[in-house]
């Protein structure tokens, strides 16, 4: 008997029958051919990968703890592992008061994404994002049937007359947000940073209308020029704020290690759901960065990862000056920190459709509008200088150049 | 200002609302003094843990593909670990023709059971499990809120005129199950083995009715008497079976690797999922883990895990012919392999409020209520023999005995 496919069709889930694969995802299949130069991913530079360090720490590890790293852990995460990113935090923000009740450790902060849509979202909850916004937390939250309400980003956050407006609407026609989605710093997929005055601004509305903030903060210690804005969770002084932290773009992904500070009855629920999802996170893995942090290896390693990207995202916006065609309307957001920027056309250029003549060209980014929660806009792309080699972002971006000149012209 | 606790509650999901702690996870909390002799984990010994080797293979596999192992990895899953999994399990079973859209790598089988609840279920969607069942499991279902009938669980599996009984009332009014979810080989917490023809039955019937079956294999391999039976997913010729695997078992849990094997469109929609809810499992640790196998150490391992978990189950039943009360109509189960046996009192013993007399002296096991999808009953409770040590089996089980013999006299 061979498989029956309306069955199984008629058998899943609602979310499961309308989720689709990542457009980054399958598009990145697309451009593994080696001749094409992709600005599409959103990897770290292997070369900043603590591999040499890993080895003596790991055998050390094995030594001492082996009997702990590869048996159960606790669904809250390792002991030592949460002490350490408390007490850094708490070095290095205006935060004093947290202790190990305000933490979780998650297998890294997709995963974080997907416990914040199981914690709050039912079917047709509504929630608002950025305009555009990370692609892995809309996923996460359309897995659980969120409705989102894009607001539209600017150059220094999200345009909040037009938040209040929505908000506005929304809690008129007696309907209310579960929480806010945000990336303050170095957003993905734009690049840009939230100011001072929106933050606090941010704070001040979601007290007036009384949601959630989840601020997620992957690249935030990434930054290459001015200086270093408060976390949202730091301006909050009412618990809304829960915020979500991942060693992937600082240390490595590869480990999948990330971890969450809230309010010790946010904590608490998403220890329970975390039960349910996986039991635990490795707790080989968390003893081994225990390790790497107590012999003071991340702050150097950021310090080379700020050096190295900072170099390359001077670099891309230089190429941009030198080989994007000039007085054509072509605008791009000039990152202070992160792994992005975003590049918009005119808006009668669609980069979906230019995407099929950029591939042709051998060179790749990633498509604007499967960003948006809502109302997507078609004129723009994201481009990534933390994994392409200083050589590579030279001739993408003039591989770039001459399909934006020609199609510009 | 303070945390608002109402608007916190306010904004979370009905599922998350609902949602308790672990009762197991909980209890073990409670169970750490150092005087307590604990059956009440699922834990595997830890002298069976590849320390030693683990040490060479982490240092040789950061040398060879350290940058490979530190970096985003692909959903599905690394290839050679996938390619050694599948020529495994084609090696050691009827099964023959599996390539690598048959799998899926997972974060331990935990999660297999989370993205088997997103796939398939919307609020109150009716599925069957066993009667008990493994509490992992129905957590999982549970948090999509999931509706679950239990089906008694016999000496052989589950009581097949009480399974059609109740799907025929189901599909009589109009509704259907979406799974039935079981775990054919040393049940947790039972203990039991479903019979050969059992599996068939059950196979027959999932085809008549038309649903999907989660088969759950954590234990199959620790096999410690008699001859081994096929896997439901061998039997079932229509691609309605999901096997769910994990290392956690035979190998270690600490680094949190499973894997489920099923017809390609379920895989290609657990691989959306799976993007969704945590990119990838960790490289790191599915590298090492190819290695490990690569280099043929898996069977010995389980073979000494057999050696050792067989003489840990055989002393814990004569312990308990030794220190049990006799004729006052305990009974227990006899299992064939795995980690658990499940003791069952008389039907006016409630194990519950005897969990306190039992941990008064020094000793505990997993209460059997929380076991249940439906209908709990409460005379029952779960011993785990595979982490206490030999001494610890024989001293705790007479100071279970004592309290029983009290109780009973």
């Amino acid at each position: 008997m061979s498989f029956n496919d309306e069955m199984f069709e008629s058998h899943i889930s609602i979310a499961s029958s309308t989720m689709k694969r990542s457009v980054i995802r399958e598009l990145l299949k697309l451009v593994e051919k080696p001749e094409i130069i992709s600005f599409a991913g959103g990897l770290p530079a292997p070369t900043t990968f603590p591999v040499d360090e890993l080895k003596d720490i790991v055998t050390t590890s094995l030594s001492k703890y082996g009997n702990i790293m590869l048996q159960y852990g606790s669904t809250e995460g390792d002991s030592r592992l949460k002490r350490l990113l408390l007490k850094r935090f708490m070095d290095k923000t205006s935060v004093k008061n947290l202790n190990e009740n305000n933490i979780l450790v998650v297998s890294a902060s997709q995963q974080a994404l997907d416990m914040v849509g199981k914690l709050f979202i039912d079917r047709d909850d509504l929630i608002m994002v950025e305009n555009p916004s990370y692609l892995g937390g809309l996923s996460a939250f359309r897995a659980y049937g969120a409705k989102m309400i894009g607001v539209d980003l600017e150059d220094d956050g999200i345009n909040i007359e037009q938040f209040e407006e929505k908000l506005n609407k929304i809690y008129n026609s007696g309907k209310k947000i579960k929480f806010f989605y945000t990336i303050p710093d170095f957003q993905n997929p734009a690049g840009v940073c939230t100011s001072l005055e929106k933050r606090r601004k941010i704070i001040e509305i979601a007290d007036k209308y009384d949601f959630m903030i989840i601020e997620d903060a992957p690249y935030k210690e990434l930054r290459y020029e001015k200086e270093d804005l408060p976390y949202l969770y730091e301006l909050d002084p009412s618990g809304r704020v829960i915020g979500l932290f991942t060693f992937s773009k600082i240390y490595c992904p590869g480990l999948r290690l990330g971890w969450i500070i809230a309010h010790p009855k946010v904590i608490d629920k998403l220890v329970i759901i975390k039960q349910a999802v996986d039991l635990c996170t490795a707790p080989f893995n968390q003893i081994i960065t225990a390790e790497y942090m107590e012999r003071g290896l991340l702050e150097g390693r950021i310090q080379k990862n700020i050096e190295l990207y900072r170099k390359r995202k001077n670099l891309m916006l230089n190429a941009f000056e030198k080989y994007f065609p000039n007085g054509k309307g072509i605008k791009w957001t000039k990152p202070e920190g992160g792994l992005f920027l975003w590049v918009s056309l005119p808006e009668n250029i669609n980069t979906e459709e230019l995407f099929f003549d950029v591939i042709k060209n051998n060179v790749a980014y990633v498509i604007g509008s499967a960003f948006y929660g809502d109302e997507p806009k078609y004129n723009s792309f994201r481009m990534n200088f933390s994994y392409p080699t200083e050589d590579k972002i030279e001739e993408g971006v003039k591989r770039l150049g001459e399909v934006l000149k020609k199609k510009l012209s």
